[in-house]
């Protein structure tokens, strides 16, 4: 199921790209900075919003390297407005887009680990369900929250996007 | 991965609970009413804290019964405190610890619906991929984000509990 919800998170990272979007709308219909938006927080002491973005980006692009054994390609942060935060999320749609299922074969069963852990490592598997999964709603979830809560008219359609609903 | 993930979204609640403990902690130590944050939200027309706990408790049970073909139990959203959350939260836990990860065969297979598709229907491989953990996610994060946004000093190993890390 690897591969299936890297499909799932690229799909919420073009829905992402629709938040961003509707978030520079709002700010053209209401005549104000649309990058504004890239420093507001729901906390003083958490990520603003344009760290959301990137941490999103990263969750889903350093786990699916990480669980293909791949290089992940460096993105450094710099994004500084919505536009360059929309560009930022195309560069790792379109990197999801080059997995296929075959590149996760044995991905469960891979050692894992990043700086964080100094030296500790986790299984494939745990490292997905554990740390990648939960990560990466996370801060897509606090991405839609912080617009939500200035006003931008996000609604959970916009977070779902288009279901794959079926007349029975 | 049916059973894994559902594994998780059990861990999560148990994290959730943690969160609700600190917010009662929180409030006593600043010595105003906890069950104010019941009522809170991050904007005016999105479901409160309350709801929200509710939601992620309804998600995780409700998709675990349908992917697993059996009768969740009744829980009627008429928490107003605190201790009422936790205790639906601990409900919902022990729900979880019901299943095995026999009663997920086939999950992906099953024919899933819900009154609010009109008589459409999904796989349940799409309905758990597409709707139960963005949303599970969504619930689960928003309570976090309301909680932290006012005041409570949850963090980030608040959310993701105790990883599998190992010396390799």
């Amino acid at each position: 199921m690897y591969y299936e919800t890297f499909r799932q998170m690229k799909k919420m990272l073009v829905q992402l790209d629709k938040w961003l979007e509707m978030a520079a709308a709002f700010a053209q219909a209401k005549s104000f900075d649309p990058d504004i938006f890239v420093g507001f927080r729901l906390a003083p002491d958490q990520f603003a919003f344009g760290r959301q973005v990137q941490s999103a980006c990263d969750t889903a692009k350093l786990a699916a390297a990480r669980l293909a054994g791949k290089e992940a390609p460096s993105h450094p942060d710099t994004e500084k407005t919505l536009t360059e935060l929309r560009a930022r999320v195309a560069l790792v749609v379109a990197y999801l887009d080059g997995f296929s299922a075959k590149d996760f074969e044995g991905a469960g069963a891979r050692v894992v680990t990043q700086p964080r852990w100094e030296g500790k490592v986790m299984s494939g598997a745990d490292y997905f369900l554990e740390h990648a999964v939960p990560n990466f709603f996370f801060h897509l979830t606090h991405a839609y929250a912080i617009l939500r809560h200035n006003g931008v008219n996000v609604g959970k359609r916009d977070y779902l996007g288009a279901l794959s609903l079926r007349t029975p």
